[in-house]
């Protein structure tokens, strides 16, 4: 009975994402979201612990990006160049899931209990590249507030890529808003 | 019935506080807080609307003189400042109240729940600061990024004081934090 279907899980997430923006998420179940994706409901729980990490399920993939990117820097890099290597390496992750990030985006700005959870997700992912600053060496607080200002930047730049119709580069986002916030800071 | 109490309100906020050390916020009651202040439980009710309350009845007070620090500063006051003159006015509520707050954020530390609560109360402070830049004329991202500075800056300072058993001055803590991510972000 478990025959392989070809980008289940795929097909499960935009499945997910058009009943939660369609019905709402507090009102829709895993058997419709199966079932709209034509598949079974243990197929959906072969990939997603419950419907809410359909929408939060990238947060251990981010973070082990976020991490190793910084493990990778040679080591006299300036901790804000650290965490700028870390926000670049995500950018594969969304540049090419445009539409279902917009989705997604627009479910958590819909749905009070998801923007908690959101704002967790940030926060352990900041934890995260502060932890991984400190193993370079990188005292506190520097360490926690060049994760802290990575994570301001990253959020500013997705932001204004995922509310936009048009796909523009998330790369050139990023970098923007870093140095929109190196002159605010500099108070130019 | 309702004869009035001396600082009925200080009296529950502590009794809570001590209740939610010993035994947990979650295993703390209503009617043990009034009990242990020698209130009623109809007074708790008076001042707080749950016991969840006790932790973050402050916001709205924050918000109002966040907000109202920022329009007192002149026009020509660059928008990082006028984030730091929101700051530092911010200060009087907590310097005297230094052994309060470590409770508090013992508890907040100790109740996963809670933290997801004090996220969004700081992301609910970013987002009045940033209104309040706008209503100046600071477009955005300008205004967004500089109160996620500012409550960056405010976090780590704050933290570190409400982390040391001695009393430092809040306001020096602020203003080093302040220098040291202008440091970061000038990459010195």
């Amino acid at each position: 009975m478990s025959r392989w279907e070809p980008d289940a899980r795929g097909r499960l997430e935009q499945a997910a994402l058009d009943l939660y923006q369609e019905r709402g998420f507090e009102q829709t179940t895993v058997t419709e979201i199966a079932e709209r994706a034509g598949l079974t409901e243990r197929t959906f729980f072969r990939y997603f612990a419950d419907k809410r990490e359909v929408l939060f399920g990238d947060q251990d993939m981010l973070r082990t990006i976020f991490v190793s990117a910084i493990e990778a820097v040679s080591a006299s890099t300036a901790p804000l160049d650290a965490v700028a290597a870390a926000l670049e390496a995500v950018v594969p992750v969304f540049q090419e899931r445009h539409k279902l990030v917009q989705q997604r985006q627009a479910v958590i700005a819909a749905t009070p209990g998801l923007q908690e959870r959101e704002l967790l997700k940030g926060a352990l992912l900041t934890s995260a590249m502060a932890e991984a600053l400190r193993r370079r060496g990188v005292t506190d607080p520097a360490a926690s507030l060049a994760a802290e200002v990575g994570v301001i930047v990253f959020k500013t730049a997705f932001d204004r890529w995922a509310s936009e119709p048009n796909t523009q580069d998330l790369s050139r986002l990023i970098r923007a808003s870093l140095d929109q916030l190196k002159g605010i800071v500099a108070g130019t």
